[in-house]
């Protein structure tokens, strides 16, 4: 069960409110990459965990921390859709002026539909998307789809700290960003832990399907599909086509791309989903 | 630019046809899972990328053996979705049961838009979204959504296997499976090369971004949101609230939560903006 | 800023677990009648508030309690995935009947993406969407828009309470309905605050907006578009032809439907449109 | 059946041609708040019914109204694409003009995709999507529904009138504003209607469910779940913790977030589900 | 402007009431070969069209009369989910097969959401979308995605027709699938008669753009992709690589398919995207 | 199975850099007249064919000639986003150029998510959705979604050259419009040869639906729902209501719009869908 108090994780000041930086930020809420993912996938890993009890109980502290950086976020946008003083309002809402700060560059939305307010939304105004939150089920995938999500999270974090001069939205996205580095390593350290002190040994995820059952000559073989004779491949003398296995259990080689399936063959159409005439009768027919 | 011949990269053979199974790799196909998103994912990431040329090259080579893969299971839809024999066509067309095969339990719309064939869509009909494909202009990033993608691909693909008692499909998969044995290595590879032999050097993604400049004293800290006094700690003698942090530039410890931020204030409505009158004129009422 | 404990707010107990069922319950997760939205709502609602403090404070209050709602419905999906007994386990994941209890009828990404866990989606697989999130910057209608979300929200809960006969089910959704029953109490109360006594006087809404500048001859009339001369009006001695108008402004009037404006009149295709030449050349040709 | 005319409802004028404002009005076209969701709401609504007569007709003529105010939009929208004198044309296409107008500020695929004409999406451009259409099956949730669309309607189109300076925009838009003011009223009144003169006895929704069922100790209590021991809970002396309930059935009162429901237990995962291994066998550990 | 009347453009009995049917016939209202979608697009055509005023009209014409097929399917959707004879409801609500009947195999939102009713969505609950919508501004393009929704709507509706053993459903769908034999023919027309009386005087579309312009080299030429030495080109002796092409304007040719552009070259990453150290330092290295 | 070099089709040069033009390109990648569409249906239709076996490797060829198209366009967006000189990049990354050109006008994803890279989505950001992809199982309404995706696709590349002055970019443009007149051909030269030689005999798809089956009453009238007495009929001597029809096999004539089905009329409420008690109580009144 969830609790609040009123207050903010961070502090959260805009100096200078600026409705484009306004639509930016509504990446880190809304997008792909944004928070609103983080804190589903999270909760919904916990709360659909069956794994070691562990593992349920920090996903549910993260979970409820990304709640408040969500609530952070939402209230810098609001920030930067209005003006400390005045003047600062009037020159948004003033004649022509609202035209161009709020629909051209920023987002029209904020205002048509948010009367100044964030939206569930990312950067385009394309709304959050639930197909987004992944819970696999396996812990290890969910862990490392959890290192992607703060991967590109503290890299989007990054680019809206490049995008803004704003000494106020410099120093919350210096918070943002200095938590997606504890989350990268979090979600490592459960990785860690559950290779027995080595990352690699969780692989191949999952690992609880039997290798043996998998058609082996094609595990550590690198495919090169490029036919350009002129070119050389681009496994030669990499690391992904010589030396062990990164899981150690094998040799990395190379592979030429081989059409090992023939080709393939699918019955005529039925004739109650109603193709043309001739598809049904010259179904056979090989040209 | 691409070529291909007529032949599949590997045999598709589906003894016993089966619409709901054909209903179930449909999540192989165009599921967040799926072969749409990481071929588009890898030729986006290859197309895209300013890194060093041999990444760009692999990542052209991957992609392209991933259209083979959607072309495999789109072919085992189809095959999964007609008979062999008359028999089987007739007991799949024949009065009640074509409503029951096709629209309980499998995809109507394998039959309705489809005419007996796959479609760009998961296992539930909701269509391939290309908000799926990431390609973030970090490598290192990107190899982690690779990672992520072949994690729940490879298990995605081992529960597909469990589904299905069709030798042919068994055959199938534990070539497909394989496949993403390889390719989970393949990306670790990429990570392990770029960290100089230690997949932790990448730490934090992205690394270019000065960590002088982020707020450090939370860099390293998980926070603890649990507020029942009865309760240890999730971080109680675990692994990510002591020891080494993952980078190996600090220390794991553990942080209470708390709001450091104060209670955000919000300015009145604009009187353009259109909200209820009672809320322009008692909007700086306390309560 | 948010905590939490490790306990769920009200018991959840399945007794018989049922697939099935588990696929209904995603309509009250991930639906748009379902509590994503109603926490996702209240809470960007609270944190876009622009109006009197006390409706902020309320609306986190109970934004907060919707996330434990979350948690209880997953966790009812989780639960209905299951068996208590090895018995259970083995019927549905045994021979045919894995395919039969997962893939017909339930939601086969329950077990695909979830290793039997729940989805961030309604109960067709279609995911949760962002922009069902209402936070319009104007109090009152954002209160319709709750009163709405819980009336259907409702609605959903009782017929779920309908479908299932399972003891532990029908004594969560109870508990649910009491809570959907006290929400559309307190939006309503808030409406009739602001209406100061009578939820009536907030209409229309915004009432910011001068109602001098709307064409007022159009604002309390009844538009009748049938056209069937043997049919009786549907405005025919109906509350909302005669008697006072519902704010008490006006009086309720019939108008039969007519064309004020004329035939819309537009320009030709620019050159740099391409259209077809025909287009341009006759684009003024009447007929 | 319907039929239709070649004249508009109310007259659509532009003086001064503006994409920025063209791309604003799609809001009110394809937006959540727009007029093809009302136009499908209550044409759905209608068609669905099995309440009363009275209800079915009076849908279907104002369903039908809302085609008309679609038409007068997407014509606002193409008037908004063109200009009336020939410098206005070429001001719109001449070199950097024609990017600086059609993709800066403005929609793009106004141009690229509609050749100067409307789109079925909102203003930005993100598709009209289905789901926002209700038609619930309970006349009383659908109602809300109902107002709920026309109050962020009229703000939405009060917010389209400050934007514009546009006379001949203006004068549309007082009409819509007119013709949102009556279907507010009119929605309200099928709620007075159907609660014997006052709107409150509707409740709660659905009223067909015995309340007896649901568990009453929390239907008339907010809840607070505010852990700050320094503010007042936000239930503190209001009208929703106190005074008889809005259905006259009992008396609100405060409850603080306490959690009834124990600490989840979900079974381990299944073998066929392919967890790690680690999962599968350490799931009871507590830690 | 638009107008109605009560009654349904052709009768729609339903013999036997079908769930399973009822969400089939779903495709046919909400799905991407639906009557949603035909409805909009030839009104978006009609009201943004800029050609010869004729083809406004009859647009006009066929929108207003797809709004009837509309209203015929959702009537249909609701009368398959119901029961004439008390016998027949029992049978839909009566213990069990409450959830088996709507649940397994109908679509769960038909009674969750709709309490019985049709939804705007397809065959499997995945909502209209409004980027169907095609309204190009060149008049041709529009035809040829009409006549594509005609020739895959027919295609729908003889599946349906299959699909059902209703006599009443047989006779509504007969009527469907004649109008859509008209609609085919209705679009093709207006392409004969831009071109002149030849459907191939149109192309190509759009023909207001110079041909001198395009790379004619490449105009009419078969590009053949087959890297495949055993197999013969699928130009051999076919129709779209020899004898005039269509448009009577050049000859139609094979051609090998050749890389003619070079490798792509990007520059490296800037610093403010925060690429990995890695990728800015050494993105100038061929390997 | 498919193949590559690292070469691209045709030349991809960009003489000066432009983020705006990037935005609009992207319709041309994943909008729905774009590339990712086209190749994914091409060969879609092409694994899924159940026809002549000419048609299945026609369309594997061109099916994977345009994946070679999405190539040249992501780069062309990769390129726009940069600039050959320093000078260039300094204009796009310095002091507020830097908000203005990449958030103001262009997509502030292209930095934000994609380090300036393409993406998966159309020109405002709305992500590729697979449901654009048409694969019906009748080869003749194949044929003509194909001839509709490659008109509005030629439409749209002739707008994106009158956007552009770059040289570069209008050279790849010229080289992209010969292609989708070759393949604007190309499909109807499939319908003429399943036609034996006139396009028309293909109708009316599909064509193995026995024509005595539908209404034949209704098979070739237009429907006139124009009620305005002052207005001459849009069928006044027009093709479409007079002369052999398309086909060869009736006459076209006029039909005035006619509601031949009556009242629609559904049952009463289900008690278990929980409408309001009004609407079980009342459902058979009348008015």
């Amino acid at each position: 069960m969830f609790y609040h108090d009123k207050k903010l994780q961070y502090k959260v000041r805009v100096d200078k409110p600026n409705p484009q930086f306004a639509r930016a930020l509504q990446q880190a809420i809304g997008g792909i990459e944004g928070e609103i993912r983080v804190c589903l996938q999270y909760l919904f890993q916990s709360w659909n965990s069956r794994g070691p009890q562990r593992y349920r109980d920090m996903l549910l502290d993260t979970g409820t921390e990304e709640m408040a950086h969500i609530e952070m976020l939402v209230t810098a946008v609001s920030l930067n859709l209005e003006g400390a003083s005045s003047g600062v309002i009037e020159s948004i809402v003033g004649g022509d002026s609202l035209m161009e700060k709020i629909v051209g560059g920023g987002d029209p939305r904020h205002f048509l539909s948010g009367g100044l307010g964030a939206l569930a939304a990312d950067a385009n105004g394309v709304p959050f998307n639930g197909s987004w939150v992944v819970s696999s089920g396996n812990i290890a995938a969910d862990m490392y789809a959890n290192v992607m999500a703060e991967a590109t999270g503290r890299t989007l974090a990054t680019r809206l700290y490049e995008l803004t001069d704003d000494a106020g939205m410099k120093d919350m996205l210096a918070f943002l960003i200095a938590r997606d580095t504890m989350h990268q390593q979090q979600w490592l350290a459960v990785l860690e832990e559950l290779g027995n002190g080595d990352i690699r040994n969780v692989l191949p995820i999952p690992n609880s399907f039997p290798q043996s059952q998998e058609h082996q000559e094609f595990s550590y073989a690198f495919v090169n599909t490029n036919i350009d004779p002129d070119e050389p491949s681009a496994g030669l003398n990499r690391r992904w086509t010589q030396g062990p296995s990164f899981d150690g259990r094998s040799e990395f080689r190379e592979m030429k791309a081989q059409p090992i399936g023939g080709e393939p063959k699918l019955a005529p159409p039925i004739p109650e989903g109603h193709a043309q005439v001739e598809q049904i009768e010259k179904a056979n027919v090989k040209s």
